[in-house]
């Protein structure tokens, strides 16, 4: 295994553990509620938020140990945006990550609620004090976490996306609003609550920025890639569906090989910002590569 | 007019002013949530969260002008919550404060998102930075209200309320959790967080604390109470539903008499902590009163 490998499999555990070990245990009253949270959270995911976060902390020279709960927060974030986009008034999915949606499995009343849940409880964590935190920077990092995923953000993104799906409005401008704003705000906004909360220079946090909206877009863009070219089994969830539905996705708008280019774009962007951190532990670089280059 | 209905009323205008001010204008792309969260929020109200919240400062000697944003942002939160029970796979309600729920108006889908929309930008304007408050008093309230409405507070209070409508399990220990978690705990950090805003003394904010507990249970009885006897043309929402529904409330288990008489022994709590405080400006034992004398 490449020693990026390793370090993303590393990262996953320890964020794994900390979700586990911070989350409700099942038996907390109500009960169901609990199993709910941690039935959607622990039931896998590339932990790609939290692990963006882990990186561009150690790049500017934290010590990650302290700040792994604000950093799992992402996670928790993520989560409850899944949980409800596959609720059957959003996008109706029963498949999530190869298992069953949560609302499957505990009803729909407990998928708006475990989702809510989910949410506030990230912000729990985030502002959970931190000795080695100056509190002025966390206050920062919780506003451009929950900035980042507003109505003009992460939530405007999944409005136009259900407005846009099945009309005849497929333009490029409508296309990079949902992008931006459905995935890349909330992987900026990791990367740069990792510079927060290593306390790092202003310069710094915009070098952070630019390289989490570049990789932001690019994930977004090889989502639907993915989507286009994996069969279900593969994915573990429904493929081809955005486009039986009628998805806005960059393939669809552009063709497969001009969205490949634009991949292969924002990774030179990336790098070149990655590049700005330079710490004696960058990893941004390699996870740059992996997110553009990745296959699932 | 009373001096207290004076300030009662003067207060919910402020707040209806920076909560007008502060959402973000019907115009901003993508339009339907903006209109959606505007209409939710704006649609009426009595605004006591923030007004506990304003009485609780200015108690301790604050100036409230500069607190008023993230003051305001209690309301986003009880707000969603509002929109989120009134769903259909919820409490399936097609009125509220004498207008269409907003999933009625907006679809299912747009309110859901409206709620998620108002939870997040919750927490986006309690972090905003505030001068004349220390940070770290800041991220101490950010963290008493999320931890308030989270799976253990508010959440678990309307998990705990759905499992035991229409189930034979009415008891007081579980009619005393549901009430404690769906209404108190959001009060209760109400008044705390204008305590921690204002840079109080930790032996007022526990008394703060208990004042808050106190009214916010005897504001949920008294909610029970008119409930019980109101018709839907006064309340303007459907009255009597719980009952039909068979939800557990105070005077359904205890009986009318008993219910008042619980609702006198919080407002004697709550004046004994109130006079704790003794700011010269203490509007906290009228508003005790209010709530606990309030026919609407």
């Amino acid at each position: 295994m490449s020693e990026l490998a390793d370090y993303l499999k590393s990262k996953r555990q320890v964020v794994d553990r900390v979700l586990d070990a911070n989350l409700p245990p099942a038996e907390t009253p109500p009960n169901v509620i609990h199993e709910a949270m941690r039935y959607a959270v622990l039931g896998g995911g590339k932990r790609i938020r939290p692990i963006v976060a882990i990186a561009a902390a150690e790049a500017c020279g934290a010590n990650v140990d302290e700040l792994l709960v604000p950093i799992a927060a992402l996670e928790l974030i993520h989560t409850y945006s899944l949980v409800h986009d596959d609720l059957p008034a959003l996008d109706d999915d029963d498949l999530r990550r190869g298992q069953k949606t949560t609302h499957v499995v505990f009803g729909e009343a407990m998928g708006i609620l475990t989702g809510d849940a989910l949410l506030t409880e990230a912000f729990a964590w985030l502002a959970k004090p931190i000795a080695a935190v100056d509190a002025a920077h966390q206050l920062r990092a919780i506003r451009e976490v929950a900035v980042a995923v507003d109505s003009q953000g992460m939530i405007g993104g999944q409005v136009a996306d259900i407005i846009a799906t099945g009309t005849d409005e497929s333009t490029p401008e409508l296309l990079d609003f949902i992008h931006r704003n459905k995935t890349s705000k909330l992987l900026t906004a990791s990367v740069v609550l990792g510079g927060l909360l290593a306390n790092a220079s202003d310069e710094k946090i915009e070098a952070l920025r630019k390289y989490g909206s570049a990789i932001g877009l690019a994930f977004q863009i090889v989502d639907d890639l993915l989507d286009q070219e994996e069969d279900a089994a593969t994915l573990g969830k429904t493929a081809g569906k955005d486009v039986a539905q009628g998805k806005l996705t960059y393939p669809a708008l552009f063709g497969t090989d001009a969205a490949r280019a634009k991949v292969e774009s924002l990774l030179g962007e990336a790098l070149r910002n990655a590049a700005i951190i330079a710490g004696p532990v960058n990893y941004l670089p390699g996870i740059a590569r992996f997110i553009c280059e990745r296959r699932s």
